[in-house]
């Protein structure tokens, strides 16, 4: 049976690999992701599966099946964090996954199929802007041209590889040829508050929230902050903070939507200088396509609007978007079969944060598992699971595993 | 008369005096500051006075009145600018008055009093931080503990002008006896739009603003983008942009208010992350203290509340503050005089910058003299006058020189 203890323990071991001191920070390509990795290496061989990390910098793990080279069913989940993070937002994934791994060589057991465990080097995006990097590159979905994006230090991506220890141009021979994934599913903690408060703990994802992402830049004039008069002013964060004012009006409209200014920076930024310059982000999800469209539509106008009532300039430029990302319902039942022989309801759920699954969809069917986390939080230090819930997930995804029958084709 | 082509000249050659190539900085007791200094020592005797370096480093001219030893009338301004300033903020003052010097002297014109004219060594306060350090001496407002303060290079404002040849001890004898110093008066460059939006070259400055800095940081609680429902949110960016607005609107309230947020950082500062703690920074400054006094108890007020109705935490700090300093009405009345002679409408109006007028108030009755700058445009390369209106501003001071009278005691 797989060891929730454990599960727990190599969390909280992945959480020390962090740039910061206080708090957990590992991003793509970093020393702590080489650190992250070399654990998960370790932990993958003693599970019984050929490791290694590939040209894009994934960990990853191959438990034969009854007979070798046969197609595999693909797990995982990302080693990356966001700033500032909590321990189980990707990690947990890949632990399971794992420890699911392990239970089945420990029985010698040999499935009609191979497992790989894939612990993704970048999901979060938050080193390069580029999110779902390795999942891209294994997908096919990687555009060669997108390893030129820099970091804040102006390191490229491709740089980064090769002072890694990557080859930048073996990233195009990652993809996978259809058939050889019979599908991709990943267990994940919710992010969220909805299996807290129904008392479940775990449920079964029925699709991905599409996203737009924006970057918005206003221009106003830059001055004294003890001459110009008020009537006067082009104060560009006086524009901006009615502008996340409207974002945030526009995703209260609809219960389904969410919107988010996460970033905001007001040049020259000095206590005694009105800002003439300020550049945020926009950040809009929904679980439905058109709402969502309809939601950046309604911001771009309302952006435009303030800004012409303040004679400002604002320029908004559509950085990320991805439509809705449907998981396989052949999956998914087969899912709430485990879910349920757990003596669990079955719950479903769309997933309102972004996940690798929407990669791997353009190679192969998706599903996704949920495990319920502590007053919905994630991204943020007090992310908490219990382990009494990390055990009923990772049975419920090794009985899936045992069971699985890829969708005929 | 005074010759508007040299001052646009002087002030021209002054800006080529700057630690770096292109733009202009130049900083107390710098290399660049003895250039200036060793210039305008030229100018002051060339004007007819007698000229030399006081041992706080500014540089003072002195033009005897009709009896030698008389108490003066001092004019002046400061020589060392911000980083990337312009070229009439301070020295246009300083050029100006010498200027009028040598305009009385070439008509061998002695006046019951005497002339001093200041060029202050430190009024920016840029390379350690203290401002006014060149008035403050003089107008004994000096505390010996602040020659303790250091620049980033860890040298402190003692050691810098010992080994700009200058004796620390010797800034304590810098202080002037009360009614040695007839008055201050001092011509600055605007610095804000007002006369430029009434077309007028020069105006009377009738107080300097005081002002009031704070420091505000908001609460809130950090959360996945696309994971938290808008109604559970606890979003610190979203709070502060209400703030930001509030505090906008509150300056609103009173046209002889401004408030300004010049700073704002918000945390963690991903994209895809609800900002969960947010810093900014607040500015508010008025002709009337109380007026002031008032705006800062409703900015703490309205950001108390915009806390509470999103139950967030919001902490108010106040970092710095001074009083309104009164221009004395004595000497506004007799520059409105001279600019009326001029033909020039009357505007009054209060300076929203910091000036030696300040430090210089402690002293002696002070007065300024504004000259319209374009579009209002200070403390950036861009800052711009022309040549017709530096003559109507060194005509009008030339008048109220030559018709001063001391207010009685």
């Amino acid at each position: 049976m797989p060891n929730a203890e454990r599960i727990m323990q190599r969390c909280d071991r992945l959480a020390r690999e962090s740039e910061s001191a206080s708090g957990l920070t590992r991003v793509f390509l970093s020393p702590q992701h080489r650190a992250a990795s070399e654990l998960v290496l370790g932990w993958m061989r003693e599970a019984g599966m050929r490791a290694e990390r590939d040209a894009i910098g994934n960990t990853v793990g191959r438990y034969e099946g009854a007979h070798a080279g046969s197609s595999c069913l693909m797990l995982g989940s990302h080693l990356d964090t966001v700033r500032d993070a909590g321990r189980y937002d990707g990690m947990l994934g890949v632990v399971t996954a794992i420890e699911c791994v392990g239970a089945l060589a420990e029985k010698g057991e040999r499935l009609p199929f191979a497992i790989e465990v894939v612990g993704f080097g970048d999901e979060e995006g938050v080193r390069f802007g580029t999110t779902m990097l390795g999942s891209r590159a294994i997908a096919g979905g990687l555009d060669p041209a997108v390893l030129g994006a820099r970091d804040a230090d102006g390191v490229s991506i491709e740089q980064a590889l090769r002072h890694f220890g990557l080859d930048p141009a073996r990233c195009s021979l990652l993809r996978r040829r259809k058939g050889d994934v019979l599908a991709y599913v990943e267990l994940h903690i919710e992010q969220g508050p909805v299996l807290e408060a129904e008392s479940l703990p775990v449920g079964v994802v029925s699709a991905i929230n599409g996203f737009s992402r924006l970057r918005a830049r206003i221009r106003g004039m830059a001055g004294h902050a003890g001459t110009v008069p008020m009537r006067l002013r082009r104060d560009a964060l006086a524009a901006a903070a009615e502008c996340v004012l409207a974002v945030e009006r526009i995703a209260r409209s609809d219960p389904e939507l969410v919107g988010t200014v996460g970033r905001i920076e007001a040049k020259p930024g000095a206590i005694n200088v009105i800002p003439g310059e300020v550049e945020f982000t926009i950040d809009i999800r929904a679980p439905r396509d058109e709402l969502r469209q309809l939601a950046v539509a309604s911001a771009k106008a309302e952006l435009a609007s303030i800004a012409a009532r303040r004679s400002l300039a604002c320029e908004v430029e559509l950085i990320q978007e991805l439509g809705v990302t449907h998981c396989a319902p052949s999956l998914m039942v087969q899912l709430e079969r485990a879910v349920a022989a757990e003596g669990v309801r079955v719950r479903k759920l769309p997933s309102g944060a972004g996940h690798d699954g929407q990669a791997m969809s353009a190679l192969t069917d998706i599903a996704m598992l949920f495990v319920r986390c502590k007053g919905g939080i994630s991204h943020n230090p007090a992310e908490s699971i219990t382990a009494a819930d990390a055990a009923v997930g990772a049975r419920t995804l090794l009985r899936f595993i045992e069971h699985f029958e890829p969708a005929l084709r």
